[in-house]
């Protein structure tokens, strides 16, 4: 193969069924990130049907036009797999049958036990000139090629193992292509902010670092902050480390994490630390907060249970909320919020304990008490600290955003940062 | 505009943001599923970024081989937004100003109470000869055109913006074509069985109904068989109803639903039209059956609340399990997933209950008992009746399955279906 210098790439889905009502390519955001890491940008993606002409087509017209092409899908044994024949065709050659390769899918199946069947001799045509990649997880090899200085790389449409093969078989490629540069990325959990208000404190920051390496994303009431940066692996890293200083000075202590999927495992790791524990009340949320928690491997040593009071009867036997606030206050109040994380803490004998109580519509709100009304607290060894607010959006929108809010205010309460 | 009958279609979706590693183009989906009800079958998408030669050249090329290309984003104000001029460019045209198109914008902002900014002069510019789409949600306005037979339906990539366009102007446009013929779905919801064993009972029908008018989807535990049938409305629903009759025969009991979201909203019709209670105990699931229970609006008339005993301690004190049945049987076993259950039902005082203890991995496994073996009870009128298995996967997939698994048992027990 060639010495040109990867910038560029293109992703090809094949198959009929990922053009259906509910399907996507899912596969094309794996590549995206893996050449992203190698400073190889994707610039456009298709997703064809089971079609060789087209299938060929778009692959010619493609390598045409940036410097790799990334092929998944489509090199099954059955008649409606083309991608090996539209392969052969875009590079005008003929795929000619390799009895080494024929003996190696042999050998898999024989591996569990099973004989080939013969419809499986036609994944043993090969691309003449291209490399066969061997499948360490399948039966399908995937190919390699380059030409007039387009690499194309063809794989299974497995995610698992097209995975496998991108790590093993494309990016020994890409290194060496690139000199040993990396493009690194590290993304800051940020809370308590919305999207606009966080660019709002960042935004003098893209003219030193560069637009294109900052991207911010919303999702349920959190913000994730993704800096990249490139050179080799360690000039990448100190950049980050740098990066990280300066947008962390504009965000203060929004920023929850570093690399983390979620508030829960910020909370976690937080409580674990000081050898604490923590329990749970929700009622608008119904369990999701506990279920939030226990995603998380390991959460049992801290997270103790909770209590899912979606009656008035059982915010009463099981958490202890006297009946008369209920009455005086109704379910969704302050002192209502107060006395199920209280009551959490005080059932579960935890350190900690979330209360949450709400509306989270479509129904159930009057002018006074309106959809998205929701009250919640955090009961701890200082004190109970109560917020409320109406959050707009859809049922399933309040009740994410009010959960992550309520793990923010315990680790806002938890690590002495300002509660704001 | 001609006469001929629209078949093929193809999306591209706008926007170098869509090809960041962290975003889909989803508005493809929604355009799939309203093309197909209108009986037009999406044969390619593309994504490409804001580089007006790629996406006129990409225009121009389905143009040539689909009846009706649909384009959304890059239609708003600002430079990066080339869709306008890259349509112009494909059909070889140069774009007019529309002093009409322009008042009509100036007069949304007033709406708003806001003044246009100049810079959305741009949005004025139009293809002559097509189409102009008032936004009814956004200020960007569409385009539709036809030229050698085949439409370009230009949508703004906002999802409520585009929807409505869709729906508003486009589906006109295909009933007009499409004879008044359909394409209309109906989905089984089908528990119990493996996608596999699905497949096995009703593949005697793809003759009879046609292959592609069947689409089998399984997720957590569950498999969906998707109907579709074309023809006159009355037509496809007659032929729904048909198909349903024959496709429940090969399931029987397994048919848990008709057109649902999940077996959360089963269960839920099923105990309210009697109305009768439903609580939940939930371990390794940590509160997502209750989540998902309380994701349905409306649940609370049925569902009263529950416990997440996480802890052995919880369990004794929240849920009345004997000290002496945990350690003699342990937190995950029969005895104590049957006494969960019937504690869930008696503190909450319910009809219902649901207990289920495992363990979800990565760890916590032991060769007696091991990552992936949950045991699920539910307690009701009659009597308890518990399920054990190990389930294969990620965390995340054992717990959404088990939950599945104990839904699909209390829906059996309350319906008098067979409990395998």
């Amino acid at each position: 193969m060639g010495e040109g210098h990867v910038r560029t790439a293109a992703c090809i889905a094949v198959g009929s069924e990922l053009l259906e009502e509910d399907r996507l390519d899912t596969n094309s955001l794996t590549v995206t990130r893996v050449l992203l890491e190698h400073g190889v940008r994707v610039v456009e993606k298709r997703v064809v049907g089971d079609d060789e002409e087209v299938v060929s087509g778009a692959i010619r017209e493609l390598m045409a036009r940036v410097d790799l092409v990334v092929v998944t899908g489509g090199l099954g044994p059955t008649a409606d797999d083309v991608t090996r024949e539209a392969v052969a065709r875009a590079l005008g050659v003929e795929l000619v049958h390799d009895p080494a390769v024929e003996a190696w899918i042999r050998a898999r199946y024989a591996e569990f036990g099973r004989e080939m069947p013969e419809v499986c001799t036609s994944m043993a045509m090969v691309v003449p000139g291209a490399r066969v990649l061997r499948n360490a997880r399948g039966s399908a090899p995937g190919i390699l090629v380059e030409r007039d200085g387009a690499i194309l790389a063809v794989f299974p449409g497995v995610p698992r193992e097209m995975e496998r093969m991108l790590r093993e078989d494309l990016v020994p490629l890409l290194e060496e292509r690139g000199g040993g540069r990396r493009r690194l990325r590290r993304t800051l959990l940020v809370s308590g902010l919305v999207e606009s208000e966080v660019e709002d404190r960042i935004r003098h920051l893209y003219g030193r670092y560069g637009r294109e390496n900052v991207t911010i994303l919303a999702a349920q009431g959190l913000v994730r902050l993704v800096l990249h940066a490139e050179g080799t692996p360690e000039e990448a890293a100190a950049r980050l480390d740098e990066m990280e200083r300066a947008f962390r000075e504009g965000l203060g202590d929004h920023v929850a994490g570093v690399d983390v999927d979620g508030l829960a495992e910020v909370v976690l790791g937080l409580l674990r630390g000081r050898g604490q524990g923590l329990a749970t009340a929700e009622s608008c949320t119904g369990g999701l907060l506990g279920a939030m928690l226990t995603e998380v491997p390991g959460s049992s040593d801290v997270f103790r249970g909770g209590v899912v009071s979606y009656s008035n009867e059982s915010k009463e036997t099981l958490l202890g909320v006297s009946h008369a606030t209920l009455m005086e206050h109704g379910a969704v109040s302050e002192p209502v919020a107060r006395a199920m994380a209280e009551g959490a803490r005080s059932v579960l004998g935890c350190d900690w304990g979330i209360g949450i109580t709400g509306i989270a519509g479509p129904g159930g709100g009057t002018p006074e008490k309106p959809v998205g009304l929701v009250h919640w607290a955090v009961a701890g060894p200082e004190g109970t600290v109560h917020r409320s607010r109406i959050f707009p959006g859809s049922r399933s929108f309040i009740r994410r955003w009010v959960a992550n809010a309520a793990l923010d205010l315990l680790r806002r309460m938890a690590s002495g940062a300002e509660v704001p």
